[in-house]
């Protein structure tokens, strides 16, 4: 962890011109990028016979960390769509588990924390432990596969990691919640030991995706996946640095960096911490999202997933139009609002990028 | 259902100088109002106690539809807190059990449809149900013992009802689920029958606050929980006409009318369906969502639920902030951005009344 990877490494110099790399610094290429949020995993068959014959019993978590698994599941989707990137195929909670934290995945439900973090103790407790240079050695092995089997054809990796808001919205409920209430009431009742548990939260996620970057991922995205359910105001005061603070690791390796959060319309004019790239919602159309940002970012998204099952008829024009609106910004990369539901058709994803790229 | 009931009806002219109404209305009285958004209910040891000996086995709607439980249950929150209005105690679906819709409650999930509605074929055969008027017997009854006890402090009771989307979100996915996805592709790929199934909402849920109001309800809250899952195009487009359609019947009785959403920062400038009040969710603050809103109307909101177990010391400045940026509207009327959280303190919910009407 003590050299820095710059961001012409000969691991990235394969990826430099790619159409998604050029449109995340901001440039137009000639064909509009596409990948899709969630695009690994339940909605391809290849993926669902790999976990039933690689490991059963096993939990998500411990799927992401095989090395084999982990690369082989994000491979998938670029082998079979032709998008224009691989997504780290990962979880949100897998820092903490590296770190030590009881954390499992519990199929139908999600993340299950064995101890939630419920008191200011319970903070000075889980701050205690690190993620170590040896616990990572498995995301270090799978990126590696991944990069050696995506540079082939110059297809960047995009690095995955959850912001620290949505880590410790989990770590306090303990499990999903409704609105997020348990984190947002520890927001307000202990603001020190909050600040002190977001700033963990965020060394830990932040070491996650450097790593990812480290091993030869061309980009990395923050994904907030439960900002939206706070008001600016607290997301200001309590949240966007703790982000900012994740993502400083990964800047100074000079890669492109992406910033994506759920129902976050009231932010977008708060999400550039300096990075590249602003990823959006269903809820605003990207012409109106660019209006909202800071500064000249590109944008990303944001076709809403719920047109996926409703036909052909119907995903064309709402592709077109996603395409269309998108040229308010300097450059866009076509993607979902949110991931791909799991009983997602995957030939109309291939279709999607087909169109895609034909525009 | 063939006379209407004037506003000046013999049982609304007790409540038509309490502050609610007048605030509803435009006024400002000398006292703020307050009232909370699900004061009935679990937060309540009373309510606990009720159920547990009332109805071992009964579910929720069970429970909503047994007039002297209904009322008991509404009154509970009035008489321990001092509110300034009682909320019909009731829930979304159960118009649709009037309407004979297999539809139950299952704890710690919620509503389950026992066939939903996927196809247009399905809504075909929905439609057919009607909510006749010896179906909404219990609801009327219901309603008189509440409103005869409410009437000797001259204290309004809120009429209840869901709005269409949220009706149909539960009636297609048959199940609560993240994001509505189900109805939201529903509406892409049926849009006719879309129509139909939401018009279908509109005549019953209507119906059902219009009978509140005919029975002595001095106000009418349409509630749509998920309308914030929608860009703001597709509620514009497919939504916001249907809603209108359900308060039609309530608006020629002519008390006055409160429109709520959740998460609906974007659509604040379309909730005004010729209504007299508009009710914030937490996310964005009061003086700013005013700036967004068509019209001249009265605000009702919008304390965080997540600060209600956070502690005085957290709730105190909270509320004053609510209330101070509650003097942007034409008038204000105190309440939760949300419901009351099952765990909360009613300690808590008394001395925020307490406060309020102190300021």
């Amino acid at each position: 962890m003590t050299t820095s990877l710059p961001a012409e490494h000969p691991l990235r110099t394969v990826t430099s011109d790619s159409r998604l790399i050029r449109a995340y610094r901001g440039e137009r290429p000639d064909v509009l990028p596409v990948w899709f949020m969630r695009q690994a995993g339940r909605s391809l068959p290849e993926y669902r016979e790999l976990r039933k014959t690689a490991e059963a019993g096993a939990d998500m978590l411990d799927t992401c960390l095989v090395p084999e698994l982990a690369s082989e599941i994000t491979l998938q989707p670029v082998r079979r769509h032709g998008v224009d990137a691989g997504i780290f195929f990962s979880d949100i909670m897998i820092p903490l588990r590296l770190a030590g934290v009881d954390v499992r995945i519990e199929s139908g439900v999600g993340p299950i924390v064995g101890e939630a973090v419920q008191t200011p103790d319970a903070v000075d407790r889980i701050v205690q432990l690190e993620l170590t240079h040896e616990a990572l050695a498995p995301i270090r092995e799978a990126v590696a596969l991944t990069v050696a089997e995506l540079n082939e054809t110059g297809t960047p990796l995009i690095g995955f990691a959850g912001a620290p808001f949505t880590l410790a919205a989990y770590l306090v409920a303990g499990r999903p919640t409704k609105d997020h209430l348990p984190v947002r009431t520890f927001m307000r009742r202990h603001p020190e030991a909050w600040s002190r548990l977001a700033e963990w939260a965020a060394k830990i996620t932040g070491e996650f995706l450097r790593t990812q970057v480290m091993a030869g991922a061309s980009a990395a995205q923050l994904f907030d996946s439960w900002a939206g359910s706070l008001s600016r105001g607290q997301y200001v005061e309590q949240v966007v640095g703790h982000s900012r603070a994740a993502l400083d690791p990964v800047r100074e390796l000079g890669v492109p960096l992406v910033h994506f959060g759920v129902g976050a319309g009231e932010i977008y004019g708060d999400m550039n911490i300096g990075v590249d790239t602003i990823g959006v919602d269903w809820r605003v159309p990207l012409d109106e999202a660019v209006q909202r940002m800071q500064g000249d970012v590109t944008v990303q998204g944001n076709l809403d997933p719920a047109v996926l099952a409703a036909g052909w008829d119907a995903i064309e024009p709402a592709v077109r139009d996603v395409a269309e609106r998108g040229r308010a910004a300097r450059a866009h990369v076509f993607n979902l609002g949110h991931g791909v539901p799991p009983e997602t058709d995957p030939a109309q994803l291939t279709r999607i990028v087909e169109l895609v790229h034909s525009l």
